[in-house]
């Protein structure tokens, strides 16, 4: 075989089979096939696209190129959840604590990446105390415990996965839907799930910009999952607006709190019980996402879902008094208001550039040396359809410098504020099984 | 500027700009540019194709990658021939001396290459003491005094077509027109002619497989051509079946003498006149083709053409009598017919494989590394359309081996003989200019 004649059939639009597909991942993994050859493959599939059965293939591919997490020591039925990325997406930590609460597994593996804001384990260290570092063992028997642990990225996973990235980001590559799907899918299947849920993200904040590629993404995976034995579903929800009002380390670990008990950001408390829901179907806990929604409310209203995140930050060393005393959170020196300059409705709020002003705040890594101030961010006051008034605040900085220009300018580029009515965005567009 | 930003903007259909094509060619050049930036490039200029004035820059760009040769110390317009490739094409052997014979400045760089008969200069060499070791200022005294002279190719030529056709062959992205075309038009004129006439092949035998195919090739060479001020020309022609009967080196240089005095192959012939008629005009000889091709006519009937073939040879050290006496010319040991197996008429001849026959005798280089036999190779007798009778020899093996199985079994599945009237195919099916 050689990849010269694979180039030359993907290019033709013809099918690869999973051993032409093996073989490209297996060589292009352990060196034999160089990255000229790869990323003229890669060309290729953007313009000739993957069949479904070249999609699986491809995943599964990746998944055997490096280790597989066994999760077999953990009782019942483990379900991930995947978001394809947004600005102020604090769901993760909502979720976590409330579908545990109802009896789902929540085996977490994160890590820590780039980003307007940290990853789930930075957002989490906000917690005094809190740490990711236990064995494999202590993190199976904390999720049979309690139903919930989070533990570090370890491991050789998804090898082919890395290299692959690295070269679609500089061969304008990464835009290709199969590519994308198969870089996720096989991240989700090493790391052990039984059932994966995803939120694929839409607008002008996501990698999606429009909803058909973003029902075409969530439809690839969907399907990869599937055929590789994975209960797999996918929301699709808005990200033209950041999600809730919080963006930020610690800023985000309190708006979660605020949504574990029932008065978090509308937005972030609905996506957060429809994610919920779902994950509970797939555990087998419910049979319909309503009887799924009302138990997740349930726990919500008893007080159950906040008393697990308790427990949760409690059995990884974590000071779980923050939950009811969130001043203990790391707080940044500065808050600032930035208000209206006129009266009118808000039509408009640029997330990639409220999540930059986060960035440059130091909330997130712009590289990998890059450190994390866990303490600043911003909160945001309004959202699109809100009115405001001239003069009220329509977000606040909270910032450990005394010089915010670059962050206020960016704040009044990214809202945009027009007389009259502007709809809402619709929160979920669809759910794709 | 990003290279990664050139690809996304040709994998998104937009033009490049002539700075943005330069950046491109001398970033990858000089190795500013990886392999895998420059395959991804190609492969979505294979999807996308490129504006002639996307194509007109990439040449050039490629000409300044380096040296140009300098050719205003030769008097007149100086016209090139090229051709696209194909089997048993020796037009460059009589289209040298007979231009040259109306006065038209023939000063042909070439080199000896890889295929299934060896270049122009290992041709050449067949006859006795010609050499094309000659200093740049011989060259340009041999073509003022005598119209005609051949150079080995020197210098540092288009080194960024060197490196880009290296990566093509390997990413499944040779066959892109718009990168055919810069490539041809490139070398063409880096070696510095005013003019240029094109012989694109078509059919089986050829690159170009279907007339569609080879338009917008010549089309577009000739666009490239003129946006950079050379006269370009194209003629389309046949290679359905080789061209003339030879195939091989000393036995195509006899073709070339018969052909000078007027019995050559009908095909090789019509093709010489066809393609001299143009050179000749665009060299300003002649104002029409028709005019053009009454004065090559009457050079070869006059033996001015044969003559100027003699100057030509012996101005070079070559041994002039074996114009007259072909038997001079090396000869291989053993001639072996390839006799018909039943009457019909001959249907099709598969060029490639014919080609490849006279390559197993020695004819051509596989590799750089291999030598070639001078004295071997294939006539034919029998063309598409001609009728023949079982046991008359369609074809006569030159070789040096007693072994020639592999050969005669080649030829007898190269050619198809039906029953019935079969149609001789067009030689010509269009000019472009």
């Amino acid at each position: 075989m050689r990849m010269v004649d694979l180039i030359e059939k993907k290019r033709d639009g013809k099918e690869l089979s999973q051993e032409e597909i093996n073989f490209i991942i297996e060589g292009y993994t352990n060196g034999n096939i160089p990255d000229y050859q790869m990323s003229a493959f890669q060309m290729a599939v953007f313009f000739q696209g993957m069949t479904p059965s070249e999609t699986a293939n491809f995943t599964m591919a990746i998944v055997k190129s490096g280790e597989q997490v066994d999760l077999s020591a953990i009782e019942g039925i483990k379900v991930d959840k995947h978001s394809t990325g947004g600005v102020g997406d604090t769901t993760t930590l909502v979720l976590a604590p409330l579908v545990a609460a109802v009896g789902v597994p929540v085996a977490k593996m994160s890590g820590r990446g780039l980003g307007h804001t940290g990853g789930t384990i930075d957002k989490l260290e906000s917690i005094k105390g809190f740490h990711t570092e236990i064995s494999q063992q202590e993190f199976y028997d904390l999720v049979n415990k309690n139903k919930v642990a989070v533990i570090g990225q370890s491991g050789n996973l998804t090898p082919a996965d890395k290299k692959i990235y690295g070269l679609r980001d500089v061969t304008a590559t990464v835009n290709s839907i199969p590519l994308i799907a198969s870089s996720i899918m096989s991240k989700k299947i090493a790391a052990g799930a039984d059932a994966i849920v995803l939120d694929v993200k839409v607008g002008a904040g996501a990698f999606m910009k429009n909803l058909e590629d973003a029902k075409a993404l969530a439809e690839t995976m969907v399907g990869i999952g599937k055929s590789l034995g994975r209960k797999t579903m996918a929301v699709i929800s808005d990200m033209n607006q950041p999600l809730g009002f919080a963006i930020g380390n610690a800023l985000e670990v309190k708006e979660a709190i605020d949504t574990l008990q029932g008065h978090g950001p509308k937005d972030l408390h609905e996506l957060s019980l429809t994610l919920g829901s779902q994950m509970v179907c797939l555990a087998g806990k419910a049979d319909t996402p309503e009887t799924a929604r009302a138990m997740l409310e349930e726990v919500i209203a008893n007080g159950k879902a906040l008393e697990k995140f308790k427990v949760f930050l409690a059995a990884q060393g974590g000071d779980a008094s923050v939950v009811d005393q969130p001043e203990k959170l790391p707080t940044a020196k500065y808050t600032l208001d930035v208000e209206a300059k006129a009266d009118g409705t808000v039509s408009e709020i640029v997330a990639d550039s409220i999540g930059t002003a986060a960035m440059i705040l130091g909330a997130g890594r712009a590289t990998k040396e890059s450190t994390i101030d866990l303490s600043v961010g911003l909160v945001l006051h309004k959202k699109i359809g809100d009115k405001v008034k001239k003069g009220e605040p329509i977000a606040t900085i909270h910032s450990n410098h005394d010089e915010n220009e670059e962050v206020i300018q960016r704040i009044y580029d990214s809202y945009t504020i027009e007389e009259g009515h502007v709809e809402r965005p619709t929160l979920i567009y669809d759910v794709i099984k």
